[in-house]
């Protein structure tokens, strides 16, 4: 079986056999059996555990995986790592094809574990035999439908231990080395990304047998995927790592997103004791980065905060910049200052503005005040100058922001709004944004300060809208230089 | 009248006229008034308009200064610039000692403006007949009591023309050469940080005669005041500000922030229009920055998230880290790996447990999976541990988190704490915290994850303790390094 079928054999199982299956609710082995029916597994479920009888959501326990009739995809582990070998063998007979092991205690405690896992791959014949996801994990997860969608179209396959109950279908699959990232935490992740749906979300732990290799090959191929968002604490196996992300390179709207765990001496102390993982020399680990061309994320807040910026900006016809060349508008001189020094040091520029658009913006600025002739706007005075000719200012800013999006040699618009209730009633520009964003190829980003309702509101009805928008001038920013960083490393493939 | 004394008068006068004071309440001048009456200013308010008539909040119009019979103390002009040198002349012969003047078109505006500026230096000599804050700015604000304290309690001197209608007073001194942080977002700061109260907040604008050297040299000295926040676009006299610098250094308790705005060219070049500032040379700054010993910001968000974390800080008795040895305690290996990386990124170290601390945690793990010999705490295998033990994980939790605060060379913890309601009812570990809190001189910093609304209200909780919290692993780690690069500093002079 290739590596691509048998993934696919692990996102989409017809029948799953629960190994340690419980009817005690705070055991793990309940809340997997409960995640795969709450959530509309659409395949078989069976639950497995010598000691327990009756049923589990209405269907009977069985003692041993030899014990069912019909022929099983998947087998997911919840047991102690004692017994896995045992119960493995059984698998095997059985001939069921891969496993999934969230049980911990393998190559992150040392000796003990080292034995354990030679034994496995003594039984599974180096995994020929039966493949196998983790362990030290939360398993995997394949969203089809939104937790709040019809009871017919939401849910998908839920392996984690972690009861999922409120999650969002999108464009993002997730490889990760954290087991939280398939656990609770990928919930708050949707919770503050509204743009952020999950397609995948594989935790590999230990990574025994298929690792983020498997998985990524899998997703570059999977149209349903358009971001993918890793963390890792170990290369399996870099050369590979870097021809599957210069590959991914060539297909459009795939996005590679990557937290490498590890980079200190500290750091991998402590990556040792979670999930094994060898130290890595550092350099290696920065060549590793730089030839494959993804985009490395700090922290798991970049990283989804990244992933959701893409996911926006590939539900729409926006171009990715190539030159980084953007606009600034700001109604604040101040935060004008810091946003020119912040979009240079990341490695952004405002470029010089066409004659065209010089002359359209010294109309509406004050004799004594002309505006700068490069791509920095502060409009404070063109609404001052407005509002003593008794024009809407409103009327104004549209101009400029159509000016600005029809020059040739500006790639973007990032802009500072200030969010008060008190201008709510009096304005339509968040209607005016709506059709300038429909109309331009041009990604255009929001800075929002002001009332924290107001700010939540115009964020709500900008996100619905895919448009990019923040609580920070630096995030803005930051998210804008990754959308350059990409198209560069895109175009050079 | 020394420094202190003008800038003691300009920020508790007892009588002020707003010059181009309005009824209109679209213009500035209707809302620097308003500012004042609603907000409770305990001197004497005289609205001074050629062309009105009548009164404004009770209180008649006049036509100039000099008809006013009663001594006054400040001036506040909302008038167009091109009248503010006859203006001036009549407040100079009325005997008023000082003047904010709030409109633009001064340095910034090239020529025009700077021959306006050598008619007011003129007409002034020199500013020794009339001292002046600004031009350009948004004024001064001094706040006594919260804009929800009782009627008597709240308000105190607002002169801005951005409506002033929610505020909270505090040990925070802000001087900004940006007008919006004495403007609406000033508000949406103290919204947004809620343990960030303001005592002053001080638009300097083009600083044409008082600077941010004045306003600093009287927080310096103010024990009302713990932080000063500085945003500069120029700095007026770096020896005189290094020096002032270094003095704060010798107060306990009193900590400078600055963000520098004008660090590249294009910021600069931005400044220029904005406050008139020249080009510095980035070499100076660094110099100024460094030699100053203050903490630099790069971003407001910083600038205020930092000044929230001291105000925190110094409403307790906890002791600033000296060394940045610190203890994390995290709940998931990955989180862990990852904050392990930032935590030396930063500068920060994990100590090696005393051969006591390591005993204790070492009876609370699984023996297949001892503790780190350093002070990178994995709590979950000491869940597990206590779960199959029945024993509830919280005493175990208590226990872990008391040992690492006796540890004597453990200056600090910080912990990522999973929010989910499901734990809310089994819980009282926010309780145990508050009162390890109370207990123990080293801060306590907290990492906030999971459901939306329960993270807000451990936060709520949290912050009423005075303990920091953050919605990110990366703010929590450079908050505690910047008290770290406090205390080193401090411990210098």
């Amino acid at each position: 079986m290739s590596n691509n079928n048998i993934i696919d054999l692990f996102l989409n199982p017809k029948s799953v056999a629960v190994i340690g299956a419980s009817k005690n609710p705070v055991k793990g082995g309940y809340r997997i059996v409960n995640n795969l029916v709450q959530n509309n597994f659409k395949g078989k479920i069976y639950p497995v555990n010598p000691n327990s009888d009756g049923e589990l959501f209405g269907v009977p326990f069985e003692k041993s995986v030899l014990e069912i009739e019909d022929e099983i995809d998947i087998a997911i582990f919840y047991v102690p790592n004692r017994i896995i070998p045992g119960l493995l063998q059984e698998c095997i007979k059985k001939g069921i094809k891969g496993a999934i092991i969230e049980a911990s205690g393998f190559e992150e405690v040392g000796d003990q574990g080292l034995l354990l896992r030679d034994r496995i791959l003594k039984i599974t014949d180096n995994f020929s035999k039966i493949r196998i996801v983790g362990p030290n994990c939360t398993g995997l997860t394949k969203i089809d439908g939104d937790s709040d969608a019809e009871s017919s179209e939401k849910g998908g396959f839920f392996s984690s231990f972690v009861v999922f109950d409120k999650y969002r279908h999108g464009n993002t699959a997730i490889i990760t080395q954290s087991g939280m990232l398939n656990g609770g935490y990928l919930m708050s992740i949707m919770e503050n990304y509204p743009n952020l749906g999950i397609r995948y979300s594989c935790a590999i732990g230990n990574k025994m047998d298929l690792s983020e290799i498997d998985f990524l090959e899998y997703f570059i191929t999977d149209p349903s995927v358009n971001i993918i968002a890793i963390y890792l604490e170990s290369f399996k196996d870099p050369r590979k790592f870097i021809k599957l992300c210069q590959q991914a390179k060539r297909i459009p709207n795939k996005t590679i997103i990557l937290v490498k765990g590890g980079l200190t001496a500290q750091g991998q102390k402590a990556s040792q004791s979670h999930t094994g993982a060898l130290a890595e020399n550092s350099q290696l680990i920065k060549a590793v980065i730089k030839q494959s061309g993804i985009i490395q994320a700090k922290n798991f807040h970049d990283l989804f905060q990244f992933a959701n910026t893409f996911s926006m900006v590939y539900h729409t016809t926006k171009i990715l910049p190539k030159e980084g060349n953007v606009s600034l508008v700001v109604g604040s001189g101040g935060a004008g200052t810091i946003s020119a020094d912040l979009t240079i040091q990341y490695g952004l520029k405002f470029p010089i503005l066409s004659e065209k658009t010089y002359q359209i913006l010294k109309n509406f600025f004050p004799e004594w005040m002309p505006p700068n002739k490069f791509a920095l706007v502060d409009i404070w005075p063109t609404m001052e100058k407005a509002m003593m000719n008794r024009i809407n200012p409103e009327i104004i800013m549209n101009k400029i922001y159509q000016a600005l999006l029809d020059d040739s040699k500006i790639e973007g618009v990032f802009s500072m709004m200030f969010c008060s209730s008190r201008f709510r009633n009096m304005s339509n520009f968040d209607k005016s944004i709506e059709s300038f964003n429909q109309m331009s190829t041009k990604p255009l980003f929001f800075y929002l300060v002001g009332d924290k309702r107001e700010v939540k509101r115009i964020s709500r009805l900008l996100s619905k809208n895919n448009i990019p928008n923040f609580l920070s001038i630096e995030e803005m920013i930051k998210n804008f230089s990754i959308l350059v960083q990409e198209s560069k490393s895109k175009s050079k493939n």
